[in-house]
């Protein structure tokens, strides 16, 4: 489909990913997605929705076509087109690791993944593009990993954003990842252990995607959330290398990066409380249970007294990038210029 | 296949059952194996192995042929008639229930299945039957929930039981249990909630297995562990029925029967210190992740100075029967007359 | 269940397969169902109903309990209990081979199956209960490959047969039999060739039943359609075992045993003329697609003029044992004393 | 991946499928993969390696970024830039219809595609990119349904082509599309028969892959290989749409299409027997049975004496685009500037 607006696709070299633990690349592609209107009123500034891609993903696979589907440009494209919501900027990181991603946070094991996004590429965007640049016109959202970037990084930097929406992010971990922590070390087992998994990454993939995702998701989140230099690739494993059973004390770490507590804290109640706007949902059948805790988020905002749209909807984890179509215009609508 | 043996199946009816709350039978089959010589030589007496069933299953079901496979008494009586193991009588309870199983123990929520086994068949047993009525010569066995059971009551009937063996043994709940929990919520929105589910128990299994064993397992283990006359359908629920959040209150009444936490307690050691044999197998790749309880507890077992059988195979939880033929010679074994 | 009736296993030693070329048993269970009022009514002659089982299955095999269902004795007891039907002798044969079955016919590779069934059973069964011994007094019926017996026997031997029902029975070969014969060569590959799978049928099947079944039903139907004392293993492969491809002169020899096809003959038409009653189902999804032939032959009786039941049920070809509720009553009317 | 090459995305109004009966678009993105030095040598030309793409597929979406994978260009490129193979141009076209492809033939059901492939896109490369336009240095190559297209375009066309390989094309079939043929009249009836499909071909897809496909190629090959201007959607069904039965008669004109039939035909063989370079292969285990039509092929081939690579490869039929790294290098052999 050709698209009424038009993406640049610039490559840019971090300065803050430099020497990162897994040796994960420093020059990334950032896909910038310019709406209809962009190049006809030179002088015109727009507001900016950053878009985080699920764990596996990436702003430039999110650039793929599909068939019987859309990429993303040309999902925002039709939506700005059809007049079904206002021209925005939309940009789309790579903030990939080794492990599939990083959950957007710094952390020793992978990167500076939380400083990229918000100290070199918001002012990257800023800089070479005519966006509006403050938080009240700046928005992030995204989907299961990408969704938890986008409500983590709302609570710590209400300086930069000022409208956060959620698809099926990551939240309440003890079911969330706990049936998959489960199985972690028997999954590890049949590909030979910690390191014969990582040594089959890059072909493992294609073939067999049960239990790869399972696995490396473990891993990322592991990563992400239990860093520790002195341990082994640089993070404290959740599980036991030897039974298999829960480590209860690594495990305290994940939970405190989970949203449904980070939520209990003044902080970050305040930072959200900042928000123009707010949106969360998730399917009733989410294959990684995150309509619990999102269930659970929304009860406690209402006890706070924190407006904020949600909803469960029919539908699973996967394959339901068509939640956009809700929520894109509704954040527009809160960043859009007054 | 013809036995050298032969099996009765006498219909006995329960006292202790009575009224029960689910208003499950109270008549019921007990198979008994005879082995060959039985008939042959009327006043010799056997030693007799219990075999408890797993969930889902009862004792009368374990008669059934299978294709390309054996029934408990055509397995039991290959293992005698080619000389692996000596002659033994095998008991094969039905502790059935309207959720597959009752943990064989005693709960208000679903009857008094400990009593049923050690005070009803065990005397009826050895009434009406040529047994060695004694511990030293009575073992108790089982598979999945009667590896679990077998665990449970040798710990808490040492009078009663001088030999153990547990297949694929339900243990270590957090992991064993925690995945089928964390989906419980969603599953009985599937089946239009609790009601609905208990309603088509008699006819969803045979078209949709899948999620229909982990949502009544739940129920069983939850009406086992956590009874509460009370509450609806006398049992607290594991997780919240408006959220699908872990009740930690209830669940911890369930971590109270696991075998991996029990043996913590003196008595329980001391019961299993009184074994003459006890025996410990899982599958590597078990679906449940018994096997990380399973080395848990041989570690355990180990520190403790208690000798054991453990295996850890190169299978899974299901369509493991042939197992028997390990434990069953052993068993035998430490049972038999000297 | 309790039986309001009961059940005799009397062991019988074949002479018609004797020597057979695989060397499966000669001495084979016989299950009979005796009805409620058999025993209290000594004089009493009853109807019979002869009941083939599946490929893959076998008369002793429907002896089995099921979890949340029913053997085939507790069913059609509890029909004749409940006054659904009237009082019937039911008759479960093991025709059971290396390759799961012989689709009741005689075949120099498999053994003289239908010899056995006519010309050994009836005369026992006869002889040993008080049967009504004679054709309108007696009904053939069967799922799946046993629905294929029962029409093909009941087309071949209407001086036996006077009533036939066929549950989901094999027809339209090129469409039934085709997907399987499609990935027979390359199944066989996975397995180490011919002999390879022959040499895992006992243990292969408990762990990995697709495509344990699809290549066990071609080979016996292809043991039992195309025998060939020269060719290896007594029959001719229907696929070339070089390049897979079909071998289309020995397809033809199935075709010939094509349901579909045989109704063309008149010798056949005049025998199900001759019939009391005719009954033909099969599910609407049914994976082996027979109920594309199904109906064709329904077509076809209609052009004939021959009155027959036709039933196309909202279900596929596994787990229909529901479906003998239907049909039993019915011949049971058919074959009813007078 | 950054590019050495660089890929042009031109949009072509297409002649030949003006006015093309299911309305597909005219308009259509051309795909053209330059290779590293083509900007730095201002006057050199190149050979041209044309790459179609499977059924479901285009050559738009060949450009796709994929998580643990590449794009068809990063895979050449790299193929270039490594020193694996000599630069080539690739083109990769779109010949995607309503039902996913046309089979890169001229159907009246479906549109002009073998003349919109021979006579618009070949002459348009030739005339805006530096290309060595002609059939010495000009290959066909593609996957699937695209390597059906190489073998048949290459029979059809030998004044354009001077080299083909196929991968895992489509052929024999009778076992190929055989057992999709057995299913499609029950699998329209879950979709509400054929128009009820069509209607929900845009949003069926991404929920359920199985049997969308099946179906989906079903009407493809039924479209491109049957057309009817008389008959409904301008195409003769396969299969009886009362009782799901083969039709013969609809069923030869496919066959008559079949690669491994049409290399019976005198023309067809010189046609390939002008080739510089044949290559054929296929997976073992290819899910839809090519790999016995291509053995089948292979042998003709070598009864003509007729030259050509030819392997079976231990995989199967999705997820195989790594073949390509094979085929290129020898294709871009055969036709390099000599």
């Amino acid at each position: 489909m050709k698209l009424a607006g038009r993406v640049e696709m610039p490559y840019l070299v971090s300065r803050v990913l430099e020497g990162n633990l897994p040796g994960d690349p420093v020059e990334r592609m950032l896909p910038v997605y310019l709406p209809p209107g962009y190049d006809d009123q030179p002088t015109r500034r727009f507001p900016v929705i950053y878009v985080l891609a699920g764990h596996g993903g990436s702003g430039p696979l999110m650039l793929a076509p599909a068939a019987w589907g859309e990429s993303f440009p040309e999902r925002i494209d039709r939506l700005i087109r059809s007049g079904q919501m206002g021209p925005v900027i939309a940009v789309l990181p790579d903030c990939w690791t080794i492990f599939g991603g990083a959950q957007y946070i710094n952390s020793s094991a992978l990167g500076r993944y939380e400083d990229y996004l918000n100290n070199e590429l918001v002012p990257y965007v800023d800089a070479h593009y005519r966006t509006l640049p403050d938080r009240m016109h700046r928005a992030i959202t995204g989907k299961s990993s990408g969704g938890y970037g986008a409500m983590v990084q709302s609570m710590r930097h209400p300086e930069l954003w000022g409208a956060m929406a959620s698809h099926s992010g990551d939240i309440y971990f003890e079911f969330g990842y706990g049936p998959d922590l489960a199985r972690l070390h028997a999954n590890l087992m049949r590909f030979g252990g910690l390191e014969g998994f990582i040594e089959q990454i890059p072909t493992i993939k294609p073939k067999s995607h049960d239990p790869f995702f399972s696995v490396l998701g473990m891993l990322c989140y592991g990563a992400a959330f239990a860093p520790n230099p002195a341990a082994h690739r640089g993070f404290d494993m959740p599980v036991d290398m030897e039974t298999g059973a829960l480590r209860q004390d690594v495990f305290d770490h994940w939970l405190a990066w989970d949203p449904v507590r980070m939520i209990d804290q003044p902080e970050y109640v305040d930072a959200w409380r900042q928000l123009n706007y707010r949106y969360l949902d998730c399917g009733l059948w989410d294959e990684l249970n995150f309509q619990i805790g999102t269930r659970i988020m929304h009860n406690k905002l209402n006890s706070l007294g924190i407006s904020h749209d949600f909803e469960l909807f029919n539908d699973g984890h996967i394959n339901v990038p068509y939640r956009y179509d809700v929520s894109l215009p509704r954040l527009q609508g809160a960043i859009r210029e007054s």
